[in-house]
């Protein structure tokens, strides 16, 4: 078994040498370990992050009861801790609306096993996927909204969730607003995908304000969903040039690849632990 | 000799063909053709750009009369019309403050026979780089300018704009506001380089903005200068992944290199006569 | 209707007046052209390379004569001419084993419209994307090959691209090596991915390859297939950083998405008719 | 005062919790560390990388007898170390040919603090640079060089590394073939820039080879110069799409760019003791 420590805790001598010895007195061997420390920008005690996996195999202690074994390493630092089992897979669902690319591109990657990941649902306002999803075994729960509808619409999407335990919902372009309601109830954590380089183009149709302004780049952003629309912790971003021959449709299209890629390496790295948030911001370990 | 036409007119039947006969007639060889063809937003007639380079050694006019030759064709296409002899650098100034990095790079790129300009004088607000302009053989005209003499500094500037005749202006990270006046007044067409992937981060200190902001791009922008500050046609911009590991101080260092690169290229593709712009957006022949 | 030329001849003045000249008298309007004008290596006449693409509803003459009615300016001018008629999708054959990422990305596509193909039938030598293809209402010709059977095999893959009458083939991650005399017999252009940046790593197993030598890039190449492995004309490549962290196995995902997104990009280049080859390199106008 | 732990040994339990204990114990704190574990290719056990940058105020040992001091964790892990006092900038010599693009990069970035290194000479085959070297305060050796005097050559600049005691000599696009005899014998780590994408292109004329080939993507490497010519350790590389457009000079043009920031990228990665060597390959912390 492989357990990940997310550790933050305030910077202080001593915290690296802690920990690994704790891990070592419990026959533990480390396979990989990234620190990384932050400073306050207001000049108060700097932040220390650790990620840390390690085998348990010769723990004399039950994997589940690691986190408590642990506890008073991390009461004497106090530590925020994190513990995953690496090796159980995370419970994922995925949200889509109409455009298929992102949905398709995180359904292939889970069926050829590039995704660590038990998918346990996919939940749409509309029926388009629900052939490829039972195709592929992936149960489909199709919830239509409108205006009228959306709370209403919210409270079943959130028991869906519920009711298949799930710990990562990814927004594959699923075009709806999310209430704060539903992102402050929500049982999981919340990764969306923006398709514009975040902070230029908050909102609406950021393919028609990056034409209209003339860049020479599109971008897109995948970053955890926060009651701020478009504001939450970036995970990953990338950029693709273009030229004044790209118009909308054309910057649309290749927007696509990058959506996909960008939104695909963002579930990657919550999905293999990587990824510590902290005010706003994300460390996401290599 | 070659020379350059850059066009720009109402799309119709027949505009290739009757500037290409004109060269024709004229016994000139097109060398390159480019051409693009804007939809408006607005649903009124498209536009047409086009760039156009061609031998003139076997034109029965001189070179300084083309353009005249060329009216009547331009009159029937209700063309707006740019000429350009090739075999003429262009005359060229740079303006700097402290931070050598766009200066140095830019001065060695000249040296090396890079870029095809007939650099004339480096403007500074700073003595720092008087002795490698010297060095190099390019006169530098030292401008201090406080709060106070701001504008009885831009008057000199512009006075040494005008006395060497310059065509292009180059903000190499020349770090004063320019005020409105200072553009509307400017002999020569301005050049500047922004340090974020524009529209995001507009103002001071984009570095400190991007890190506050927890992005994991930085960028840089190159951009005619216009009245409305960071809001200019954009002619290049380019991004580098940055990571959590990446400071202000960091973040600042790697965006010299990106800064550099894309001030190069948009400077280049002004001096070789790539670069139409219309409705505060480029076209950027290749 | 929109009709597209690709033309080559060697360079001479007035070319791109005369063939201009006549879409005009013919009543077209030209919505596109870029041309392009290669030096000969050896000092002999350089060549002239153009795409047209053009409106034909006011043409006297069909859509399919065009060819024949632009055959005197095409012989005056000693051009080598590639008619296509835009507004009919290419005849689409994709070839895949195992893996599904480069096909299922291809599919997606194509269902989504970003590709303007008639996708006429999938070729395995595997079963495995039998259910999908069906689902999606693709035929799916599944013709398995050992040592002994392979020219055989590719006996029936020829019949089959013959009965469907296939213009272009993409070998979407086909693992088998494709005799000379497939290729030579093909009747379709055949496009192939190589999961490296080639000329590097030619042959089996470039990501071992890769991690052997400790690049910091991977890379994809996608090329037509000619009789010499790996050394066909190169249509798309693009790299990704890889580090230290990345083994043989890490190497491949990250390179998944490399060569599902370069092979996409060559693919729609071929079928947005942007590609002449001439001396074993393309022309890919943008 | 800060020092730098670059630690190679077989992967062991406990390894971790060694060092940082031991650090610990002397009063140091931790600023950064990262690890990496290399399996073996062979099955053998695999290998523990790793690098820790701590402070050493409040060690009761002096700087220079850290080493000593650390020995006994060392040998009782087996594990080969370098110590680093990165307070203390490492000596550096530059060398050239004719071409400036690599060498005034690196001296601008120098005079600007950037790299964080004691530069005690150039040397150069012509005197193309002496005037901008003197006017920077560098000490400037010309050793000239023909096929006749090359090894008389290359002891004269094995004599002037020794004189400065340097560390680290870069080969900022120095032209001359290094003989195996001055690699064997020189006092310093070297590092080479190499103008293509390693293994591609290896050898005389990279561009005019990616020209002939076609390929749609340049490149620059930049490593540890060994007996094997353009076979070293690989330390950092990029590349940059090109079209048919881009012939050999315009190929050259645009590579210079990505020479100038992967070698500049390298050195800096070298200077800040975050590279270490294994099998012919580098790991390289972030």
């Amino acid at each position: 078994m492989r357990a990940v420590l997310l550790l933050t805790c305030p910077d202080q001598p001593g915290v690296v040498a802690k920990t690994a010895n704790w891990i070592a007195e419990q026959g533990g061997n480390i396979l990989h370990a990234e620190q990384h420390v932050a400073a306050s920008a207001s000049g108060a005690t700097a932040s220390f992050f650790q990620r840390i996996e390690f085998t348990t195999d010769a723990f004399s202690v039950a994997p589940h009861d690691i986190g408590q074994a642990f506890a008073p390493v991390a009461a004497e630092l106090a530590m925020s801790v994190d513990l995953r089992l690496a090796d159980v897979p995370m419970r994922l669902a995925l949200m889509a609306s109409r455009q298929p690319h992102c949905l398709y591109d995180l359904l292939t990657r889970w069926k050829s096993g590039e995704l660590p990941a038990d998918l346990r649902v996919v939940i749409s306002n509309h029926v388009d996927h629900q052939d490829i999803c039972e195709h592929l075994g992936v149960p489909y729960v199709h919830l239509p909204v409108t205006k009228q509808t959306k709370s209403e619409q919210e409270a079943k999407v959130l028991e869906t969730l519920r009711a298949y335990d799930i710990q990562l919902t990814v927004m594959a372009r699923y075009m709806q607003i999310l209430t704060d309601d539903f992102i402050a109830s929500c049982p999981s954590a919340i990764i969306n995908i923006h398709h514009s380089f975040l902070p230029a183009f908050i909102g609406a149709n950021p393919y028609r304000q990056a034409h209209d302004r003339g860049v020479k780049l599109i971008g897109a952003t995948a970053h955890y969903a926060t009651a701020d629309l478009d504001e939450g912790p970036i995970i990953e971003q990338d950029t693709h040039h273009v030229s004044h021959r790209d118009d909308v449709a054309r910057l649309t299209a290749k927007g696509r690849d990058l959506e996909t890629v960008v939104l695909a390496r963002a579930v990657r790295a919550h999905l293999e632990h990587r990824v510590i948030t902290h005010e706003n911001k994300t460390i996401v370990f290599s």
